[in-house]
């Protein structure tokens, strides 16, 4: 590291130790929220909640104190701040964005929208469970009024063409609508092509084994498999995560700490196999950030999409591969017994692998979970740029489900109201779910270029070459890129979408022999 | 509540908000500490030091801010004052109290303590490991000499008449050295006249029992039903605690999330079984401080030794009684199988309550448990009145050990260097817990004029009656008097010991027959 002038040097260090108040706070507020979903006896829920709220505004403040302002224009017109490093410029660059996020906002404004969210959710809930979107739509319509309103002043702040480019921003830096519509055509077409040859296939895998009863003790014994294969560490004395249950999977931490959890369902194995492979894959990612970033703003991940990446590949690519089920299904067979007798690589290979146009998202395969992505967020662009109303959204969101996965939707509850993003106001947020696929479509393919024999490691059950390769080309470059321009530094390529439907297109040529 | 006029009011909802905020982060720093001890990955442990470090010094902060103590100025110099009821009162003085402690101690003294209690820690544990007296003593004398000039600070603010009895004020508020000398001296003679007659009574209860092998499974079981029996809910969907398992088991959280911790050894279930009861004592109490004093300053227990007199109720004057071992013995029996089976009541109660002096406080019997005390504070005393050099501790304690409990001390870490809390600068401690044993003698003497018949009721199950008791006469009463005052509400009585002396003397005739 280069030697600043010490004035120089002060400012930065005392942005520093902000940045590092606010990563051990919110580091704090992880675990608070890790334990309210495992651990917390129910009754502790108002306390948890106040404890969760004090942690938030503490961090709040941090950011925001107006001191911060003075120092980074200090820094900003300081005549040395060409000496700052890379990793320090790109720091000063995080710390104002977030400061900007979090301060160009009225209060008042960030005030409704917190009590906002909170009805929100509440009639989401309610409406869901009710299946009834008369409920709901009015404060719908009033969370996206409040988004408009923020989209249209962080538009400013951040110099996006549009208000909804701005939301984008929040989860993928620099990502743009226009980017993303491009890639997402491109992406639909493939999709669309590749689910028609599957309809058409004669071939309709066997999907019995997939709920084969497989008793929860078994299960634990496989999640401890999977972590193994991964090297995600929750047993020896230097472990750095652990595993727990809750009913939706999830992975939170900091560096030594980041923990998982995955579900157990008797007749549904492949779910908590699947969920220890998804959230590990979060989980190497945030472990392996470099040490010596270590509370500062480049010590983040990337992005939403970039992170999502880090699960999908492990999840899909790796965990659903024939090398990986090859190394893994007798090892599953030995833990299980007699449940898996007999039962044949391929055709376990094939069930793992099974497309089904579906009407939820979570549940969806690799080919179909791009398109439920790509119908939320054309229904974005319609909400933000064509301000259509919260009413005719029902009927959007069904015909889109006929048209590009030919699926009928019965109610709100499995359509409009599936999933809780909108009533938590988090709008922007989807596209990143398939920006990951696409950013692996094109590690893959490097990938194969820098380990071309790594599919015979897999089956060997070595990952650590891929896990090498992860930690070298993504987790330690960490937060010092934008999402596209850490994947053109990884690939050599531009942002594209081919390789993905490369890499469907081949798989499922093999299992539906199209 | 009376209305106060609303410049009064607003004073004093000012510090009731801060006490709110201080209350928040401090629950949230314990739930944090839990997960450190019983959850976190060995790896966290150095970013989980900096979290806890953090709140600390934000709980600190709160506290100390200046505006504080303006704002108690202005509510005592305000001339309707006297509109405060009771329990307000109570509020500014506990904060002003807590806020004098943290503020007239000058900074450089309380970050050179806890420097030196982390060296302190550190050497001690060390010195343990090699039974080497040497390594400690440079350190302990460093703890003791800043110790003292914090006591000779606070001496002045609390209006103390030693330094001594300043530190006794943190645990036991306004309890003295005279008062403590004048009451254990009492009981030492007590003690040792019980301790002589057993020694001299030719029962030897036989302890083979305590040794049966129980596996952890069972034990897991026992603790199941320990917790039944005292309604402490770890189960329901109303659930307000949790057991989880450490070497060392303690009590925390607040009101509707309080959790205990035991520890199993195959060949020592009762030390799970008595764990359990006595934690479960601790978060009793805490569960059920009234909840319209959350947040505030009246919302905690009313002293160290009173908390100890909630768990020490139960663990022994209950669980270490004839009925309600007589209501456990036929479940362990269903639960252990054969290896309880025959077992008759009277030697299972009588192995439950064998005196035997020995060497280490945390493992003593109710009688020989004062003592240990009384050694502790005997020291202690002549370490602040007497100046004592730390060369000349461990002969004071052997021989003290000798004299009053009839042992051997072969070697100093399981004589001076057995706790941590001299290490860890506690001094003033020790005292509460036989303070503890002392309230419970007169609260026993108490319950038994309020529910002559609570020991049948005992034995068919049912703590409600003593439960409610507890609740309506300690826990209900919060922090609203200090520790003598409570005492004397309760029972009508000036602190005494008799009673707690005619308890043993009474229980262990029987055992002995004396």
């Amino acid at each position: 590291m280069s030697v600043l002038n010490s004035e120089l040097q002060s400012l930065y260090d005392s942005i520093l130790a902000k940045s590092k108040e606010f990563a051990v706070i919110q580091s704090s507020a992880a675990i608070l929220h890790w334990d309210m979903e495992t651990k917390m006896p129910p009754k502790g829920i108002e306390l948890r909640s106040q404890q969760l709220a004090a942690l938030e505004l503490i961090s709040h403040k941090i950011l925001t104190n107006p001191q911060n302002s003075r120092i980074l224009d200090a820094i900003e017109k300081n005549q040395n701040k060409s000496q700052l490093t890379k990793q320090q410029t790109r720091n000063m660059y995080l710390f104002k964005k977030a400061y900007d996020e979090n301060t160009k906002l009225p209060e008042s404004l960030v005030f409704e929208m917190a009590k906002q969210q909170t009805i929100s959710i509440g009639t989401w809930k309610k409406a869901k469970t009710l299946k009834d979107y008369k409920i709901f739509k009015d404060d719908l319509k009033k969370t996206i009024e409040l988004k408009t309103e923020a989209a249209e002043i962080l538009m400013r702040v951040k110099g996006t063409k549009t208000p909804y480019d701005a939301l984008l921003d929040s989860f993928e830096s620099k990502m743009t609508a226009e980017k993303i519509t491009k890639i997402f055509n491109v992406m639909k077409t493939g999709l669309i092509d590749i689910l028609k040859k599957i309809n058409s296939s004669e071939i309709k895998p066997d999907s019995s084994i997939l709920k084969i009863k497989i008793p929860i003790e078994a299960q634990r014994k496989i999640s401890l498999e999977a972590m193994e294969y991964l090297g995600y560490d929750t047993l020896s004395s230097q472990a750095g995560g652990r595993l727990d249950e809750t009913e939706h999977p999830f992975t939170t931490g900091y560096y030594d700490d980041v923990r998982i959890t995955t579900h157990y369902h008797e007749d549904k194995f492949s779910s908590s196999l699947y969920s220890v492979l998804h959230e590990g894959g979060h989980a190497l990612y945030d472990q392996n950030l470099p040490k010596e970033y270590m509370y500062q703003p480049i010590g983040t991940a990337a992005s939403y999409g970039i992170h999502e990446s880090q699960s999908r590949l492990i999840e899909n690519m790796i965990g659903r591969s024939p090398e990986f089920l090859g190394y893994m299904l007798p090892k599953l067979k030995t833990i299980v017994g007699k449940a898996l007798k007999g039962k044949k690589l391929k055709d376990f290979v094939n069930a793992m692998n099974i497309v089904t146009p579906s009407k939820i998202r979570i549940e969806a395969d690799e080919v179909t979970y791009g398109l439920h992505i790509i119908i939320r967020y054309e229904i974005e662009q319609m909400i933000f740029n064509d301000k259509i109303k919260v009413e005719e959204l029902p009927e959007i969101w069904n015909q889109k489900y006929a048209d590009y996965l030919g699926v009928k939707i019965e109610n709100d509850s499995e359509g409009i109201m599936q999933d809780t993003h909108w009533a938590s106001g988090l709008f922007g947020y989807f596209p990143s779910y398939a920006l990951g696929n696409i950013y692996d479509g094109m590690f893959l393919k490097q990938i194969k270029r820098d380990i071309p024999h790594y599919k015979k490691e897999l089956k060997l059950g070595n990952f650590n070459q891929i896990k090498r390769w992860l930690i070298d080309n993504i987790h330690s470059k960490a937060n010092l890129y934008d999402p596209e321009d850490l994947v053109k530094i990884v690939t050599g390529e531009n942002l594209t979408v081919k390789p993905f439907i490369d890499y469907l297109e081949h798989k499922f040529k093999k299992i539906y022999d199209f």
